[in-house]
């Protein structure tokens, strides 16, 4: 785990490279068929990669969206109508028979389908009429780390491609992304408030929920840490009694809408009298707890959530570090889960 | 909290009489519409409960659909494309300004806007160009309970119009709901199990998730237990590293399509020796640590969420009163979330 995560920068700079030219003309077939409403298909992290391109589509292309779920797909009443859907099916292995069955049934049905895989031999990628390769390597550690990323970054570009846009403004994220793990060391200091946490609530709006969500997934799958993620709206719909001053929060401030929007949020917390450490940029991060501070200024909050993953990445490899686990190893997992 | 709990038999009875006529015009209006994607908008319970109408329209209508975010819908980078979506918005107060500005967005940008709501005269209500009263009567406890049993039962009856069908096979869930109160007594024997524990994991598949994450928002809301809510897949896809022999979980199994689905689930959760409290059919039940069975026969699954919630919400309020705190007075939590 600790290897694939060092190894982000070179796979978005593969990504932009290598990847970009293929995305973009992938893009542009599929724009030219004039899709209407977008549905994506995901489990796990690639869930949380898909959930990050849904705001995306919403907000770059106006197009409504929606995450199918697999059990009424496979199980329908009534015959799906998919004309003019885009279905985008994102997989690491591209080996989960759900997600290569359901995506078969869409295409019958009339979708148009899409798979983001890394690799380009799998059942899903051959089953789907377009498919995206996340040039990332083989990843081995059952915690995915670099797919994540790489996920994002393809899926960045594609939406940029379907706006017939280069995503050239992603350029920098290789190089951003390899300051902020030479910055390491302050979180294995960070990780230290943690390594008796019996709860966390993580928490954000707009692009840096799918980070809050992915990073509940790996603190649960790492270090067993019951991990809640909230948008920040719906924590103040309920579960904020839930925290007090003894439960520890991870906010994500992305440096945009999304980060205003947490302004009143961060407020209610800070009354609560929780521990707040914040990932997002500098200011933020001065007005909490503790933090992680990103250089986020001229970047495009869409592509923010590339860069703040990385420290919360390495915070769960800490923690688990630190309560004496393998994250390499977590108890209980495959890396291809077989759901029907 | 518990008096608006034992008015549900009632609550669904009305709507069953009542409302049930004026929802099926609704629909009728709606379906010669001809909506080829569905839009659902909802926070905290009532986002459940939109979960659950999503299921039943990919199910039932073939309909691709979605959930929105509002962070994505307020502040977009393209006009948003919206002719032949019908957008749901669920509230029980109808009073969120963050869903009457978007409702009335998507209004304006081609939607066929209809609230789902117990209040005839909220803003909402007024900015949807179509109304669905919930019929349920003030709501005053702030952990919703009559007003999501009713809008389940709304949106059933709802999803039947569009199909041209009156929805007569819901006619015995008042009764069978009032069956399931009346055996409240062994739900307040089997929540001492819970006085003490510290964090829960509550999954299903299928038309039960939602109850799954309803619980989950139940017991945090009231007893401020981290309680987990995971569908079944995701469950295997991570998550399950973090139960062990002392992790408390919860199975809703509906009988049918989630139900054999959960199979393979409820076979790793014995595996791993989890605590496993079942709700749904007997033979379900017996094959448990614990469990409160559901008179399941013959009522079709779809059906089956309105009765797996109420013996839940008794075991959320039982919990609380076990653990010396006050269900109707939730820390932190405010009825009408203002959220933008």
């Amino acid at each position: 785990m600790a290897g694939e995560m060092a190894e982000q920068p070179d796979v978005l700079r593969r990504l932009l490279t290598e990847g970009a030219p293929r995305i973009r003309r992938t893009a542009e077939r599929i724009a030219a068929r004039r899709p209407r409403f977008v549905l994506f298909s995901a489990r796990g992290t690639s869930d949380h990669a898909a959930l990050y391109a849904k705001y995306l589509t919403e907000a770059r292309l106006g197009l409504p969206c929606g995450l199918t779920s697999m059990t009424t797909t496979t199980a329908r009443d009534a015959k799906p109508q998919l004309e003019d859907v885009l279905l985008i099916t994102v997989s690491q292995s591209g080996g989960s028979p759900d997600l290569v069955g359901s995506t078969e049934a869409a295409r019958q049905a009339g979708a148009i389908t899409l798979a983001v895989t890394n690799n380009a031999d799998s059942p899903l990628a051959e089953v789907s009429e377009f498919h995206v390769d996340l040039l990332a390597g083989p990843e081995k550690a059952l915690p995915a780390t670099k797919t994540y990323t790489a996920e994002l970054m393809a899926l960045y570009l594609f939406v940029a491609g379907l706006r017939g846009e280069s995503g050239e403004e992603a350029e920098p994220m290789p190089g951003l992304a390899a300051g902020v793990l030479d910055r390491g060391d302050s979180v294995r200091r960070l990780a230290g408030r943690y390594r008796f946490a019996e709860r966390m609530v993580i928490t954000s709006r707009g692009y840096g929920y799918p980070t809050a969500k992915e990073i509940a997934l790996k603190l649960m799958e790492t270090s067993y840490i019951p991990a809640l993620a909230y948008s920040g709206a719906d924590l103040l719909h309920g579960p904020l009694a839930m925290v007090d001053n003894i439960s520890p929060v991870i906010a994500i401030v992305t440096d945009g809408h999304g980060g205003e929007a947490m302004r009143p949020v961060l407020d209610r917390l800070r009354g609560r009298g929780a521990d707040l450490f914040v990932v997002g940029p500098e200011t933020q991060v001065a007005a909490a707890s503790a933090g992680f501070s990103l250089p986020t200024e001229g970047i495009p909050e869409a592509l923010q959530p590339i860069l703040e993953i990385l420290p919360l990445q390495k915070l769960a490899w800490e923690v688990s570090i630190a309560r004496g686990q393998d994250p390499d190893v977590p108890r209980g997992i495959a890396k291809v889960t077989k759901t029907d």
